[in-house]
């Protein structure tokens, strides 16, 4: 069976065995104070272009979410999220549970509008009973969305305007953020997500490593205490140097970008074959993970040979199903796939 | 510089990089549902004499502290720990920011006793306003304590009998369980664990593995939607298999016993240079962790070569610091410090 | 100026009034264990049809709320709510900051269909990814509702059939409940409400008490240490037999409902004057809160001499607001008010 | 039957039932947004000479200790308490339960010293893994103290002095305040607790009131949205007025002050004849709680005309018990017991 299933279904990059490896027999302090921590922050600050950002590493995407909401609200405060949001949808109410509500907004092509954010923060505003009601103070996306979709230059700027004047911070999920741009047609760089948000992580799990996120906080009032809060949810890990490496190795000559281009490439070239084949997109996703809509027949026929991720029933002859393309996918995985798409 | 500061300064066995660069091009389900975490629990199942339980695996220490409390108590319950225990001293209020209380005791050797527990479930127990204070429902103790101490089989199996009598569970934390298991002296087995505890976990990140605790469930009470409990609480490994590689690493043919086992010979010869010495232990610890009371001069002697951790200063001329030995101590490294000992 | 906006704009019934000064030479044991909470439970017990219900008296309906949920779930369990449920609308988050999500369904006439329940139920049960989402395990509904509809006999038994199919607990917020039982046409008794719920509440601050809501537990799981719940949400009045003796006073002899069917009726007569001058209501209710939509010139004339609340505005030239007719109001203020709009 | 155990077995001063009598028939605003309120605030700011104070009025005691707490400080921050603190010792992990750890000292006289305070505070301080503990950040101490006694002016102002060298708030739980301010022998004056404290309430359950506390905010900081808070944890009252009425009532002229110094004066009365009898008293109270030390024989006469409240065991033949005086104790009471007493 070849997997489309997701993108963290092999280990790692092999340049990142490799270091794994080569350092295995040093020893090093522990909880992230350690040589190659402070290496990794310093590529991800000149690559995000400010070298006044704090950067810090956890383990995995739900403890970044929850850590960053913790360290971000107090207790009367809540996070916009669309519907489709990963904290909303798939965190086992892990923001709940560290005591805040989610406000949910419909989502269009599984974003956020400006002009959504700005309605909910405007009825806070005006609210004559605003201490019956949270304050929403975050605004929380993903980029690249859910649904595999990323937000425009324009639309990013858009909401960075709506959260400064309604006094929200921006915090981006980018649990995938080397396939969202990457994104075909995209054009928003590393640095605009660093310019615009407050706060946002880039995903190491998902893009080459074999775990690990790099919180990295741009707005001053985040920054104090942040260990505090990352010991306390769990998401500090005792071996901290394992992810400072990990970031090192992705960030210091480029892999990063050059893995996740990749993937999305290869993505780009299946959705073809998909749509050559007239099979529907669910969204017309320009990153690694592909919605398409399939006859039975034609997820049966499928299923003998490729593993992928239902997504939800269409009706009683079509299903939507996720195919997800990574920086491990193998050139020759998408050329089987493709020429059995073709032969439907 | 050589290092005893901890026993988490290294990476991890070499059979265990083997394992992931030997698996890294295969593909698997991701969250723990995979081969390797099934095999792994098989052997645990089979190590510890319960084909009964559930072993459910997890990245770090914190995690399973809190974890495991949060899907054992209600809010109105509380944990019994010993006032020195990882939970109370060095979670960051964990525990209590997941919404439970700590009743601390005092600790003697690091230890609770049978006595202790019974008192405090017995006040509970006749107390006329049990609604205004906390029931304690579980005993947490730690195997070897941070102190490097063990419980010998008659005081577990008395505690056992304590929390039988009073409902209480008993629940060990085994972050250094392999290096408790090989205790100088001591006589209890993991089978021990498994009889007398009603969850417990085998620490990996401190005994061979590059990160991991593998979490074993006796009490068939505590077993229903474990996993959602290690979700909602940001433990849950997206490549789950890296873990379950790693437990069947370490439990297939007795690694995990043997490494371990290896430490604690070096940590009595250790022990045996320093008393030789005339330089006193601040308590008696037939494991890894050797606590010394050093003076001023012997400390600064020392620290000119090796890393070691401050615990607590003594007097005006000495301190109490902890030299640890690990799975990863070269026995050189240990030959060196003996000698550079005698010479102080 | 003449208040509609709320019931619970004056103190208490008379009686209530009396009980207290009759009462208050005398001194009674604290925290609800006392004469007058023993001889309310009784009452009620015998009211709702079941001598086996456990029954406590909490100072407000937001406590009420969050006690009963904390008391009902485990962690990773969540409560469904129309999305114009009290407490995911107005009540600062407090479930969530108790550790719960809140799954919000639409409302319509501010009320959940048993097929709504039973989708989100069915989703969970065949999700293959249980463990990344909460379990709904609790439906919350209001009797009445926040907009003062009320739900059929047939409704409610149909709810309650998907709860027994599901494991669900059926929580009724009954913070108005003598108007909901009130209501024109309505087919629901306080039996039928004890004999569908797993626990419900019976609203005393805005039926004619000073203050306090009597919680009625029939599901024997949820009965165990409910009082520590109380305590540790700050619920528990440490003069709880001022509780106990107001639900004694309005239910010993039927006053409760008494006073509340007359509110109904007089809140009728209301409604019929204003559809009599053309003016439509935004639901149909037929209990005590009343909600039209206005001219911007009809509401300008009103509120030169009554208190009533903006709900949310309509139109450029419309707003729905709300008129409460309570247990406090008396005829000439409705007459009042009837003139006037007759003559708007 | 005659009740000295506890002082809060009586409803309230005829004062208060005829205000509330009195204002039964008028009309008011929700939440505390009304006249009484706003005139009650006015007479706290005059009397405790602070114009600047923001002043809330809550419930009760538990909701404002934890509301307060959860105002104050942040997720990692926790409370510094003495072991005898009502947060630790009778609000069933109400405090945790919000999230905070309770760090406890030994309490001499039920009381802390600035010196145990700076320990805690520098051992954080200086602290090499300050994250992995919690912040100590408030500290929360009773005037009077749950074993009646009373710190010094000395003693408040040398615990200011630490919480302002180390950056910790100061929170005074007041639930027997008035009783505290007229301690025999005592020089704490009301304006010198909101001189000295960031925070602290005044008890209206334990004072007179038939129930309620009013929370005084004296630091910046600690006021916004304070509201939110409040509502958030279930301690806004629907009908605040009721709050605010009580405190006029109270307040206005000076009949807060007059009422429990006369029960100061009882106990004070009281005390001497136990005292003469040759009965030791456990602390030495100058407040309306005492705790006597009986023989079993003494006990067994005094129950049978008396409640009184057991405190703990003290050997085979003694038992400590306490006896309180209240606002709403008589002098025949008093009298009765003192005749008994000499009698024993």
């Amino acid at each position: 069976m070849i997997r489309f299933n997701n993108d963290y279904s092999r280990g790692a990059h092999p340049a990142i065995l490799k270091a794994l490896a080569d350092t295995n027999d040093t020893s090093y302090n522990g909880y992230g104070i350690d040589p190659w921590c402070e290496k990794a922050a310093a590529e991800i600050q000149k690559t995000v272009g400010r070298p006044d950002a704090d950067v810090h590493f956890v383990i995995g995407g739900t403890q970044a979410n929850f850590t960053a909401i913790a360290a971000c609200l107090r207790a009367y405060q809540s996070v916009i999220s669309p519907v489709t949001g990963h904290i909303h949808a798939h965190e086992t109410g892990a923001v709940e549970h560290g005591g805040h509500k989610i406000l949910t907004l419909p989502a269009e092509n599984g974003k956020l509008s400006a002009a959504q954010i700005a309605a909910v923060a405007e009825e806070y505003r005006v609210s004559p009973i605003q201490e019956h009601i949270t304050q929403p103070k975050m605004v929380y996306i993903s980029f690249p969305t859910e649904y595999g979709t990323v937000y425009s230059l324009r639309e990013l700027t858009d909401i960075r305007a709506v959260c400064d004047e309604y006094g929200l911070y921006l915090f981006i999920d980018g649990a995938r953020l080397g396939y969202g741009l990457a994104a075909a047609g995209g054009d928003v760089t590393i640095q605009d997500i660093a310019r615009l948000a407050d706060i946002f992580y880039i995903g190491g799990t998902k893009c080459g490593a074999l775990f690990g996120e790099a919180i990295v906080i741009l707005n001053p009032e985040l920054k104090p205490n942040f260990r505090s809060f990352i010991k306390q949810n769990g998401a500090m890990l005792a071996k901290g140097w394992l992810l400072g490496l990990q970031f090192y190795t992705l960030f210091h000559d480029g892999l990063y970008f050059d893995i996740t281009r990749r993937a999305v490439e290869m993505a780009m070239d299946l959705k073809a074959a998909f749509t050559a084949k007239g099979i529907p997109s669910y969204m017309d996703s320009p990153t690694n993970q592909q919605f398409f809509i399939l006859t039975k027949r034609q997820l049966a026929a499928l299923e003998e040979k490729y593993v992928f991720e239902p997504d939800h029933p269409v009706d009683g002859d079509h299903d939507c199903v996720r195919f997800c393309v990574s920086w491990s996918t193998l050139p020759e995985e998408v050329e089987a796939l493709k020429a059995d798409v073709a032969a439907l």
